[in-house]
Formats: C-alpha cells, structure tokens, sequence
C-alpha cells in the first residue's frame, strides 16, 4: 500500500502538496488535485492511520438486499460489520449502491477522494457497473457471496457452501432418502452455481442417483416450486431440497396443493433460516447461515487486507436447523412413469457441463 | 464460551473456588479441582481477558513441519503468526507436537489447564492422537490445510488450492500446452485431494483431455519423479504440473536425465515456492504460497473464533511466480503407443471415483 511520499515521489511534489491535495486543501489548482487523486488511485494509496488500522472509515454499499427491517435478510449483516468494525475504531457509512451512482463514478477514485480505506459489498449483481472495476481495484474490497479470482485486494465473505449442502443432503439421506430433488435459484449466481456443484458432489459422494431431471435451477423466489414440484414428485422424488427459505416455502405450498403432506410424503429443506422459516407450516428444515456473523466476517477480512494479507475466501460454518418439515422416507405409491426416469450414477460429463458453470 | 460462574454454577461451588481450580490455587482438594477443569472444558471456558481479546496465551502446536531456519517451509509461518499475535497482547508459546506427548494428555484439559485460549496446529498428521479430539474439541483451533466438519470452534486455514491449480494449468494452456500431466503429492492428504479435484476441474472447464494415465499421486518428495516422467513422456505428456516443489525438482532432474530439455520439451510448474525454487536450472515456475501471510492469517482465524465467529475456511490468494521452467509448447516426436491413450473428455465417474476422496 502506498503512503503520500510514493504520491509526492512520483508527481514531483512536495509531501505537504500531496496533502492538500488529499484533503480537500485550497490552495492548489484542480488539475493538480485530479493528478494527485488518480496517482493515489494507481498506487494503492491508504492512510498511515488506516494502514496501522487504527481508525478510519470503511464503505458499507448495498446493492440487491433488503436491510431495513429485523426480519430483512441483511439488518444482521449490517448490524455485524459495524460492531466489529466499531469496536476497533472504525467508522462506517451504510451506502446504498445504485446503478445511476456506479456509472457516475469510478470506484477506487471516490473510495480515496472521500476517504473510505475498504468497502464491504452486499448484494452486488454480476452486471453492476462496478462489478468489472473490482477485478483490477486496488482498494480492500470485501464482497459477500461473489468471487474475484486473482485480485489481491478483494475477498469472498459467505457460508461454506459445500459444507451446507452436505449437511443438508446428509441429513435427508439419513431419514433414508435417495430421491432427493434440488430446487435451485438463478443460473449465473455464484452461490447458486456452488450449491449445485455441492448438491451433485454430496450426491456422488453417497452413491445416490442424480437425475437431472430432479435438480434445476430458476429464481429465488416462492413462485417457481408450482412449476416444478409435480414433475419432482412424477420423477419420484421424495425430499425436495430447496435454494432458499422463500422457494422452499412455494414448495411446501405446492405439496399440498397436490393433496400430499409435508413432511410425510415429501421432506423440504431450505437454505438461510430466515425468521420465515420457523413461521411456516410445518416449521421449516433449514441450513442456518448465521447473518451477524457473516456482517463480523466482512471486517475480518478487510482488516486482514488492511494488514497487507491477500485473503481469496473466507468462508462461515453453517448450522442445520431440524424442524418439522423433513422426516423419515415413506415409500410411495408407483409415480406415473417409473421407466422413464433418466437417472445416471455420479457426475458425469453432461451434468458437468449442464450444471456446474465454473465461476472461476 | 462459557465464563467461571457457569462453572459455579454447574459445580454449585463459588466463583472464588473455581478460581483457585484454574489458577493452581492450594487451599482446595485434589479431587475438586479436577472437577473444575473437566467442567471448564465441557462447557467450553475461556478466561475474560482472552473472550475479550485483550490479551492471553496462544499455542502454536508444530507436528510434521520444519520451520527452524529461514529455508524450511514453516519458518515464515511462525513468525506471520507470532507478529499478528503480538500486535494484539496475545504471547504465543511454539510447542512440538510428538506423539509421545499427544497420547499422555488430553487436548481440550490441558489447554484450559495451561491456560491457552486457543491453538494454531502446522503440519498435524491425519494418523495423529489430537485430530479425533479435534471433532469435538471446544478451544478454538486454527488447522493449517486440514479441513474437520461441523465443529464451529475448529477453522482450517490454508491457500486457496482451486484458485492455485487453475492458475497454473492457465499459464501452460496460455503457452499452448493441453496434455498436462499432474504428480501429486500423497493421496490421502486433504491438500493433495484438493488439489487434484483443482485439477480436474480446471482440465475439464477448459476442455483439455483428462487421461488418468497423467494424473497420478506419489509422495512429496523428489525421489518419486524418475518412476513417473518415462510414462508422462511416453503418454504425450508435453507439461507436468506437481504437488509441490521438491516433486518439481526431481522432475526436472528425470527430465534431463532422459535427454530432454526444461522447458525445451518439457514445462515444469512447482508448488510452494521454496526457496529452493528459484535455485534450480532452469529456475521453477511455481505456485507461491504465502507463508508469512499464512501464519498471520492462522491468528485471524483464532481472533475471529475467540470472538465467537465460526471460520469454516480461511483461504488466502496464491500467487504464479514465473520463471524459466515453463514455455510455449513445441510438438513432439511422436510417442510409442499413439494409439494406446485412453484419453477422457471431463470429469467422468470414474475419474472422480478414482482420483477425488472426498474429505467432508
């Protein structure tokens, strides 16, 4: 990280110059004080008392998530970093990320120019305008659930994905299930993508058939189970793992729809633990990502970057959360076309390519 | 974590009593302050000063590691962590770690018993008399590359090996390389597993061939080479990829014994960045792993867990140090057996069955 003496060294002016220009100080024309922001910028500048982390500002941006409310997915998220962060000193600004801000701006450049030392990103979208600025930034960057390979500057914050799913499909084989359904969210999401890769690999691990007309993906959203669960339920299925608390809540919906129960027929497991979750009828099976620590975790990994370690990922235990809507496996009546189900051992080439979209 | 009055509170003695338990007090008996301490480590206590993170003792266990001169592995590793400790009051104590010693105490005990509140393991075997222990343990320990399920007291720590192997399998396809055959280290090993698993993913996303014939586990040291090169060659095999760098040196050393030329004919890439690497002729191409960082970041994890924080992973960023033992791939003379190679497109059943041992 470089210091106003490599500023000062590389434009040719005084440290005091550099200062000014830093700072906001009058007397010194625009254009040296745009040279003096873009070479800060360039260099990786950061502030000695940041440096020696001892005080200083940190960007909270939020992009795509809901923080307002206590039953939001992200008020603890919020409410973790800036207790971790406060507790040694720093200061935070929660700042909403819109699209109209990120093409006004450049990233790095209004970091330094109004002196955030790192930033924590939640809900930042794979085609946000900053998105591509982060690959190359030279600012300690935290972003929670997304994935920059190469940059030392930036860090991956989430649940262990692999883990959690495995628990997951663990806990339901346990109960004696092997048809187990995975309903995921979006196509493109890095966490999507993750979970599918640990779904078919816990999978794999157990000698459970993947059918792969039992696992897809679509939103994260309650409305798309009507869609799926009756062809989950044809294919035989009978646990239906979820993307999310909000999907699985449209599955249990579905289920019963269908005049089958939950957990009876069908085992539902959901994905966050939600405040939802244990609202539901039954009570929902969840892997509980814990928020305020995914909040702390983010400060963690900025201090660490702070300090000039090159964290690539730092990842959370999960925890599951036994309730009522998975229970031991009933066999059920034949489903209506038992011989056309296309099932195949372990991953293979074609479920390779059709579902594991390497975010590397 | 629990604090002395749980003890007391479980033990329905008082808080002065449970003091002189833990701090070797002489006015009580034998017996109860036995009690006291299995207590303290079923519930999981630790000193006030250490659950504030003020100041206290750190266990820096070393089992199979050298780390006593500046060339060995490990020597970077415990000064990263030393220096991250420091910085924040915590006094560090290294502490070989026989076997001897492993199977006369218990873990947990004879942490609370010397007051440690935490530990950081280097080089801990998987065959070792704590790593059972560990599944269950309640003082937050830091592992260097190994992984243990579900205990949220318990992080692994370590670089981020997909990132590493996609990195390095990158630079040889850049340079025009596609059969690319990787000597790993020991199987059985969770960074060897790991590592292929990187390796296979990283093939397939790429759509190289992936012949098992190429991909082969040994041991880490460079005296598995010459039983391996002669069939790499003979299968095609224009890079070889390996586990860590003394692998590397011997296959270079294999190499130019059978005539041929690094990189010339053959591109070798390391792991590690030993300081031998650069030493070698033609120096190494290698994957480098931080050791300073990867001490510091052992510290990070133990804060974030002392804090109540459970770290699954804590991975930091490789990085590809290139230098002259890799170049553009040249064609070969054609090999003996053309027609011989049983060549695979992706990761197949088998393949996976075979190679990747899944550590959860």
């Amino acid at each position: 990280m470089a210091t106003m003496q490599d500023i000062a060294n590389r434009l040719g002016v005084s440290v005091s110059t550099v200062s000014k220009g830093l700072n906001g100080g009058r007397d010194i024309s625009e254009d040296l004080r745009a040279a003096i922001l873009d070479t800060a910028v360039e260099l990786g500048y950061t502030s000695r008392s940041a440096r020696k982390r001892e005080s200083g500002r940190l960007a909270l941006f939020i992009e795509n998530m809901d923080c307002s409310s206590e039953s939001d997915f992200g008020y603890d998220i919020v409410m973790g970093f800036r207790q971790a962060a406060n507790r040694d000193n720093w200061a935070v600004d929660v700042i909403p990320l819109t699209k109209t801000f990120q093409n006004s701006e450049r990233y790095d450049r209004w970091m330094v120019e109004h002196k955030y030392a790192g930033a924590y990103f939640l809900g930042l979208a794979l085609d946000s305008p900053w998105m591509d600025q982060l690959y190359n930034t030279t600012v300690p960057s935290a972003l929670l659930d997304n994935f920059i390979p190469a940059n030392p500057n930036v860090a991956c914050v989430g649940t262990d994905n692999d883990e959690a799913i495995d628990m997951a499909v663990g806990h339901l084989h346990a109960l004696g299930h092997e048809k187990i359904a995975f309903l995921n969210g979006s196509r493109g999401s890095q966490v999507s993508d993750q979970r599918m890769y640990a779904y078919l690999n816990s999978m794999a691990k157990r000698h459970l058939l993947i059918d792969p007309n039992l696992a897809v993906y679509d939103y994260f959203v309650a409305e798309v189970a009507d869609e799926h669960v009756p062809s989950f339920i044809d294919g035989g299925a009978t646990a239906i793992l979820c993307g999310n608390d909000l999907i699985a809540s449209g599955v249990i919906r579905s289920v019963t729809g269908l005049g089958l129960n939950v957990p009876d027929d069908i085992s539902v497991v959901g994905f966050d633990d939600l405040p939802l979750a244990e609202t539901l009828d039954p009570p929902l099976t969840t892997i509980r990502q814990n928020r305020t620590e995914l909040g702390r975790c983010g400060y963690y990994a900025l201090y660490a970057m702070l300090g000039s370690v090159a964290i690539a990922k730092n990842l959370l235990r999960p925890a599951l959360i036994i309730r009522g809507s998975t229970a031991v496996c009933r066999p059920r009546i034949a489903t209506k076309h038992p011989d056309n189900q296309k099932s195949v051992l372990s991953v293979n080439p074609q479920m390779y390519n059709q579902f594991v979209k390497t975010s590397l």
